[in-house]
Order: structure tokens, then sequence, then C-alpha cells
């Protein structure tokens, strides 16, 4: 029996935050430790460029995202750890794909649905300024997930849809083919960490308020000064559920540190030593991954070998199930 | 200088027929010829699943066009000859043009458009059993196209629309990221030779009313001898202009036989003895390379070499373009 496959698609537009540290990354990388699953994990580079059309800016987010992966201690022994674009029977995948995907399937897809709206609602054309990357996203999605015969895919809410589309393609060829794909599950992270950033909204690049996950420490103390607080002064007692310096000091301190900090706030801390001491704690958290990070962003020729190593180990499962696709479909050597 | 380059699919779907010979093949295979051109041809296997779910058809399809191609003589030292599906490229940059596609333009393609309108016809919903295969299926053949900087893509009618769509993407690509694709012209065939089937209809899978190309003698013999002829006597004038006998006849023979034959139509030809003479005449003009395909339809691991030869002369042409594509979007190796 082999064990149940996890995979995980990280798109290469942004540079990681405490967000995504917290929400993703954090987790991603103790769950690749569970020895009862096989994870895989990629930069989703082919996806970056549906929304990306600035090249320097995907081939720097693709190195830092290894980067944090690998500096954060990713192990890319048990975990497959690949560049998407590395490999190619992933568009070919697509190809067929397209072939066994209704088209009113991806008219129903939310993230194209939406994009019409927004011109609808600006008296556009439904389709303006739409591409036809987006409109595939869900196809390609499939492909990433079938090629390894992935049987769980964490994803957010937003993304069931797209596992029930990769779920119903998959159906559709194994009837009309052969049973070649394992139909994937959405694994729903209903309890997933959500940092606010500097300003309080969620942290997100969309709103520029976070905080960089590796920032040099004088930039990180900087970043960490800029929270947005309210203007009690020191001495009145604070309310923690209310403060964005609280949420990411529970995020990164111990329970017990956490119960401790929690007095604090209501003893009245100032709002400049709680932020002092949250420097200390996250900088403490990072400060060793951080040098890694360095270490390996002045190194991309290893953070290359690492992923040329991942892409071979991606494909030596995903050629195989390949030729049998295009056995499957009528497109193999001839013999 | 490099030559101006010439590419040319052909969709692995059907049996050749006489109609695919005198309209397609022959010229192509002499046009190959001509030294101030490079040839592309393909069989567009990726093509053909769009409109084919049958993996012994397509698979079939692809054995008897390559070794009609090959029976008939193309020149594969000289013509670049190759499968479609053995091109990771060609489905790589699909992807790529995706994200540089508008689906505004794709709304607008004919064949996506009268699949639309037989559906809405039918009072069914607009996008009925269409798949993303027809619906990216422009797409796909700008990929073609573009990987190989053809210049000229002979084409019928109904795919001049096509071939402004590469231009479109072409272009989009080339404003967006850098000058890598040279526009290919459409070249259309106006006087392309149409033969009439059995039926008198144009000779068409579509209609079943063909000849295949490299049927058994007995059996050429037998379809021939199906051409539907009017109820004239022998001895009774016939109009030449009117009978797919005399049509076929004038696709094979040459001026001074055409007009002999002219004669003994205004002269009462019996249509036995006239369907007699086309046999002599047809059969005559494709013995020897039948033969040659039947050899090669009893050796398709020769037709699989001649192919892998050609794909590796395709692909010294398409990786190296693709790498520049890559590099042009941000998808490239770090260093």
């Amino acid at each position: 029996m082999t064990k149940p496959r996890v995979l995980t698609g990280i798109t290469t537009t942004g540079t990681p935050h405490l967000g995504n540290f917290v929400g993703a990354i954090r987790p991603s990388i103790a769950a690749s430790r569970d020895d009862s699953t096989e994870s895989f994990f990629f930069l989703a580079d082919l996806h970056a460029l549906i929304k990306c059309q600035d090249p320097s800016l995907v081939r720097q987010s693709s190195k830092e995202i290894a980067a944090t992966w690998l500096a954060l201690g990713l192990d890319t022994e048990r975990a497959v750890f690949y560049r998407q674009s590395d490999i190619p029977e992933i568009t070919e995948l697509t190809w067929v794909l397209c072939c066994n995907a209704a088209k009113g399937l991806m008219n129903r897809a939310h993230a194209y649905k939406a994009a019409v709206q927004v011109n609808e609602e600006a008296g556009e054309d439904p389709d303006y300024g739409i591409t036809m990357g987006l409109f595939n996203y869900p196809i390609l999605m499939a492909a990433d997930i079938l090629l390894f015969n992935a049987q769980r895919v964490p994803v957010g809410r937003d993304q069931i849809q797209h596992l029930e589309m990769a779920r119903d393609i998959a159906q559709r060829f194994n009837h009309n083919f052969a049973e070649l794909f394992t139909l994937p599950e959405a694994i729903v992270e209903e309890h997933v960490a959500v940092l606010q950033g500097l300003d309080g909204r969620k942290m997100s690049k969309s709103y520029s308020n976070t905080i960089p996950l590796f920032l040099p420490e004088k930039q990180l103390r900087k970043h960490i000064n800029k929270i947005k607080t309210n203007l009690q002064e020191p001495g009145e007692p604070k309310d923690p559920a209310d403060s964005t310096v609280f949420q990411i000091w529970a995020a990164f301190a111990s329970a017990g540190e956490t119960a401790r900090m929690r007095r604090e706030f209501e003893a009245g801390i100032a709002w400049g030593e709680a932020k002092r001491q949250l420097f200390e704690l996250v900088n403490g958290e990072l400060a060793a991954a951080r040098e890694r990070y360095q270490e390996l962003m002045a190194n991309p020729g290893h953070i290359e070998q690492v992923l040329q190593r991942g892409a071979e180990r991606a494909r030596s499962i995903s050629a195989p199930l390949l030729r049998q696709v295009r056995e499957a479909v009528g497109i193999s050597p001839m013999s």
C-alpha cells in the first residue's frame, strides 16, 4: 500500500510574510513530517503567470519561496519539492483534460464569475481583460493534482469548488478511457490561523500590510513598531482580543508565555514595551532560519539543485502515469 | 538567412482518401521539394483528441497517415516530419499563450460559435457538449505555429481566423515580454482541387462517401464501380462537367489523357468502360506507393523511428525557443 499523498502548491507571486508562515508554511512543514502520508509541495509558477506579467517578480518570488521553505526545515528527502514548470507532463495532461472538461463547468468557476461580475458592474464587456489563463485555471489545477494521484489537497474554502471540478474531470476521463485517476479530496482547514496585518486587517499582499518573514533584524523591528494600536496610555488595562500585537504574540509564543502576556495586557503594559517583547520573541524564533534563508538567497545554484532533484523524483511518478494516459487516449508510440 | 518555414498539421482522425491525396497530400509533398522553403509536417494527434474519443481510431489514423505520407515519397531528410504529442514544448507554450490570449477572442472563434448555434437551435444550453478542448483549440494551433516561428501556414478559408488569432496572441506576447515570435501568414490555397465522392457530393469522411487512398486493388475497383452516374446508355454523349468519374480522371491524368477522355465522353463512352479506364489509371498511379504503404503498415516500428528522428529535429528548434519563452516570462532556472 502506498501512503496517501498530500499535495500543496504555492503560487509564486509574492514574498512570504508572517501570515503565510503562521497560516500555511509552519503547519505544512510540520505535517510533512507525518510518516503516515507522502507530501508533495510545488512552486506553482505556471499559475503565477495568470496574474503576474512581471517576469522579475515571478522569478524573485520563486527564489524567495523556495529559500523560505528550505530555511524553515522542509525535509526534501521526505517531501517531494519541485517547480511546476519543470514537469512537462503537467501541461501535457492539462491538454488531455481540456478535452474531457465541459466548457459549461468552467463557466461556473467562482474566480471567473467574480471577474465577470466586476466587469458587469463597471459596465464593461463581461469578459473584459479576462485571459484564457484565468478561464483554464481549474484545469491546470486538476492536472497538478491528478498527475500525482494526490488523495488529499489542503485548501481554503474558496478552493473547494476547484477540487470538485478536478473530481468531475477525473471521473469523466476514468469513465471514457481508463480508471487512471484517483479522485482527490479537499481537506478544508477550518482552524487556519489568520494573522492581522500592520493596519489590523487580515495580513495580505493585497492590502500591502504585511510583515515579510525574513526581514533583516532592524527592519523587522521597524515593521513591528508600525503595527497599529489604539491610544491607550501605559498603565491602562488593554484588551488582548482587540490587539494585533497580542495576536501575533499568541501565534509565536508558548501557551505559558501567552498567558503571561495576557496578564501584562490586563496590567496595562505600554504599547512600546509590548512591541519590544514581540520583536524579541519573533526575532528569536526566526533568527536561525533567517540566516539559512540569507545563505540560500546568496546561493541560488543550490536551490536550483534541490529543485532539480525534486523534479526528478516528481517525474519518476508523473512520466509513467502520463504514458498510461497517452496509451489510453490513443497518442502513444506505434508498435 | 533561414529559409521561410511552411508548417502543416494533419489531424489524425481518419483514413486518407483520394480527395485528401489530390487536394492536400500530393501538392504538399511537391511543395516540400521546393528548396527555397523549409517544410514542417506534423501528425496533429492532440487536435484529434478534441473530436475523437476512440483511442484505437486515433492510433490507427496516426499510423495510416504517417505511412501514407512516407509511401508517397515525403522526403524526411528535407522536411521535418513529427508527431505533435512528441513535442512537449507545444503544450508548455500553449499554457503560456493561454495567459496571453483574451477569452473574448476565443468567444468569437467560428468553430465554437457554430457549435453554440447548433445548441441554441436545438433549444439546448449554448455550451452543451462543448469541451474546453474545442474552446482552446485556436490556442493550441497558435502554439503549433509560433513554436517553430513558421512564416507560412497553408490553410483553407475556414482557418484564416485561427491564423489571425495566432498573430494576435503572438503580438500580445511580443509586446508584453520579448520579441520572440514571428507573425505567421495564412497561405490560402484558392485553387485546391476538391474531389467529389461516391455520391457526387464533396469527398469527405463526414459524408462516408470516400475512396480510401490505399485500398487493395480489388476493393479499389469495387469502390470505383460504385461511383454514382446518371442513367445514360452507352453511345449517348455524356457531360464531363457533370461527372465524378471524369473529375477524378482529370485529377490523375495528364492534360493529353484528359483531353482524350473528354472526347470519349462526347462520343458516348459506356459508364462501365469509363470506370474501367479510371480504375486502371488510378491503380497505375498508386500501385507502387500502395506496396510501400503496405510494407510500412506492417512495420510500424520503422514509422516510429522516422517520427522519433523527426521529433528530435523539431525539438532542436522548439526546445531553445521555449527556453527563451520561459526566461521572458520568469519561469526559468535560478542562477
